[in-house]
This record gives C-alpha cells, sequence and structure tokens, in this order.
C-alpha cells in the first residue's frame, strides 16, 4: 500500500533562497502519514484517542532538486518496517507529473502510551496492529 | 510593566520576498508574551497547568518596514487591559538600537479552563488575577 | 468572486492546547490568496517576476472556535478594497460543512516593486489592475 | 571549534502531545549553523551576498527525549566534513544543565552559485574557505 498527497507549495514555506525550506518536508511527510494511517481505515487521531502514540525517534530526507512556491507536490508514504515497538515510514516527494523525485526520507517511530512508554500494539490494539501489518512493504520489495 | 525579548531573525523565517515572513510576528509576540508572563513570577506554563488557558480572540497586527535575516529584534509586550474573562496584550517589535518600530501589534485573549468555557480567574486565582492587575497599563497613559 | 481553498489541518499546525496554532491562520489565509489570484488567471508568481510585490502592512485575525487536526477546512478569500496603490483582502475559515466561520480576517497589502517602493501598478500593469478591479466585493455588498 | 546557541521552546513549537514538534530541530540546527558561521568571523548573509549559498543536501536527526515548552536549550554545531563541494555539521540539543542531549544530528550542504550550480570556494572564496576548514573537527576526534 502506497499513499499520495497533495501538496501546494505555500509562500510562507519559501525562503530567501528562493526554494522551499527544508523543515517543511518533515511537515509534509507528516501530513503523507496521516493520509495513509486514514487510508487503512483508522485515522491517526483516532490511535492517539486509545492511547497510542508515535513519536519520531529518527528522521532522514536527501534533497535532490529544490521546491519552488506554487509547485503542486506528490508525497509518497509507505510503511518499510513494523515491529511491535517501532514503525518505520518512507516518503518521495515529487513535482506533479514528474518521474524524478524532489527529495527521498524516511522516519522511525517509536510506539508508545500517553506516558511515553512503550506500547503493546500487537497485545493492546491487535486490530491497528494488524491493519498495519498488511501495509508493510519492505524497501527491496518497493524496487 | 514592560517586557523585552530577544529575537534573531531565523533563516527559516525569511520568505522568497527577501524579507521575515509575517506569520512569524504572531510566534514572536507569543514569545514575547511567555517572558512577560514569567516576569511577573508565574509562568504560562504553569498557569495551563493550574487549569487556565488562555487562547486568543483576536490578533492585529501592522507592518511598518520588513525585518530581515539574522537582524537582532527587540520585542517589547505590556499587558492593556484586564477584565475577569479577557486580557489584552500590545506589541513593538523594534531592530535593536533603532528607535522606529518595524510592527506594533495587539492580542486579544479568552480566559477559559480546560473545557475552553469562561474561567473565573479573580475568584479561582485570586493570586495570578492581582498580580496581572498591577501590570495593567493602558494604552493612553503608556503614549 | 470568491475563491475558496481546502486545508487539512495538519498535526505540526496544532499546539499543547490542542488545537490549531492561531499563527498558521495567517500562512492559510496567503494559501487563499495565492488561490484567488490563480482564479483571476495571473499566478501571483508570475506577478512577482513581473516586479509587483504586495507585502502585508495590516493583518487582523478573529477566532471565533478552534479547528483541530485532521479537519477539513475551507478558506475564503475576495478583494474588499483595490487602489492604486493598496488592496485589501477578507477571508473566512470555514469546518467544511458548518456555516458559521471558525475564524475572519483581513489583510492589507502595499503594491510595491523591488526596491519596496510604490508600484503603479494602474499605470505599469493596467492588464492586471482592471483584472483584479473587476474582482472587487466591498464589505457591506458581500452581506 | 563548537558554537552554543540558546534557544527557548515557542509556544507554538509545541504540539498536540504536548512536546516540540520534530520539524523545528531543523529549524535550531539552522540558527546553530548562523551563529557557528558569524563566530569565524564571516556571516551567513553576507556569504550568500558574496554569491556563495549552501543549500540542504541531506539531513538526519536522531530523537532521544522529548523538549517542553519554555525549556532553555543549548545547540551545539561544529564542521565535521569539508571539501570544496561539500560541508558537513554536526549538532547536539541539550536541555539547559544536562549532559545528556534530547537529540542529535547532521546537515550536509552543497556549496553552490546564485544559479544553483557548484561553487569553487577553495578557488574563488580562498579566505573563507580556510577560515572554515581551520573549524573542521571529524566526528572521531570530537568524542
Amino acid at each position: 500500500m502506497v499513499s499520495k498527497t497533495k501538496i501546494t507549495v505555500r509562500y510562507a514555506e519559501t525562503d530567501r533562497m528562493g526554494i522551499a525550506h527544508h523543515s517543511n518536508y518533515a511537515v509534509w511527510f507528516e501530513a503523507a502519514r496521516t493520509d495513509f494511517i486514514k487510508q487503512t481505515g483508522i485515522g491517526y487521531g483516532q490511535m492517539e484517542e486509545r492511547g497510542l502514540l508515535a513519536p519520531l525517534l529518527e528522521l532522514t530526507c536527501r534533497f535532490i532538486a529544490p521546491a519552488y512556491y506554487e509547485d503542486e507536490l506528490i508525497v509518497t508514504a509507505r510503511v518499510t518496517k513494523l515491529t511491535p515497538v517501532k514503525m518505520e515510514f518512507s516518503y518521495e516527494v515529487f513535482r506533479e507529473g514528474e518521474k524524478k523525485p524532489l527529495a527521498t526520507g524516511k522516519t522511525l517511530h517509536g510506539l508508545v502510551g500517553r506516558d511515553m512508554k512503550p506500547f503493546h500494539i500487537k497485545k493492546d490494539m491487535p486490530d491497528i496492529y494488524e491493519k498495519l501489518q498488511m501495509t508493510v512493504q519492505p524497501e527491496e520489495e518497493s524496487k
């Protein structure tokens, strides 16, 4: 499963170099993640209300070519790893209609409860774990 | 009472016009408000933990001259109105060492509880209300 | 002429009060402005390339009810004043499907050249001035 | 050479999880980079005015423990690699007075001209290259 999220580069997201500032990519990845989770039929907001938080442990982003104001972007997201305590998402950012990504990235998340301690998703939310498990697409296979 | 907060314009805060994007002024006003509240000896974080939130009802900002990357700014804050249910702050943004403000603004806040309903600060937190009351400096007097 | 822009509240746009932080509304207004300008057939990026910038002179925003993570919002924009040197936009933010706005606002822009000095849009870009002129919808009439 | 930048976590930087949102770390790294460059006696703004830009090629960040509203943070920056076309910075984010970092990160930058093509810093800005060269502190040595 791969989700696709449409993003239009906002003026506020540009910097004095005239390009979209790099800190926005983490925000766009997150918008893509929101859409991915929603597509599984769960909703990230709902997950949080049931007590499961997924704070970031690691973020990596590779910037290949700049994005500009008013560019229409497509951000893809997929789950590339899932264990009972961690989850990895991979992303690609494209200018609409182009085949070469402008940027790629990964985020690794801990699965924790409201107390920021590990949450046993497999045991405590088996429905959500199973749904996520079905979407996993390891890196190698996705090439 | 007037508080003074030092802000250095960040690269991420600039836009493709080459100036600090206008949406940052609301964030700087808030940093100034945080310092003002801290200066009264309370701490805004503490206030929230005791159940008092102060969400924005109105924001106005007048932009007189642009601020640029690496500019050292001084943001002043003071309370210009206080009632048992509302509170108004006024701000001025200066480039360090200059007398003419780059921007001025006001924020009007509701005083509510965690349920977003009015909070009777005068009755339920008389210590904080009194401290804030002492800082009020109506517009006219401050000229 | 009124434009309508769809915004989904991002996680990064929320704050520790659990609501969309007020500084985002200025960014959403700008996204709406971008769509409005594009709808006239011009494109704000193009306008800037032809040498016309429209920096903010004033921003006012009234916050009526909070927006939350994942909320689908509609931001309307229209031009409520236009002179050869200034332009005013008015906005309303709605949760999709609702009739009462969550927020309303206005932005007043100067029309300047790259040197930040007044730009005679009426004389130097009569095509754009005329297009914008046709869209003006003063406050009173819009009620 | 290591620079130290003081950051106070802003309310706008928190998210509905109650912690500083991860996208801010890239912004704080950049503020630290600005201070580092200034400390060499150059000034990043000046570098850009002389035609040298340093857009991001890669960003990695490891989040160890959350930062909260009003936390006083220290962000350290140092140059860990420098070639005539690329430059790597490494960062650590500490809560003031603590020894274990809340986060660590790296940014890899291309050295390019205004046309986004490689800029021969060693040849075209020997003064700046030399100054930066003197600050390099490879990873191993810094432990």
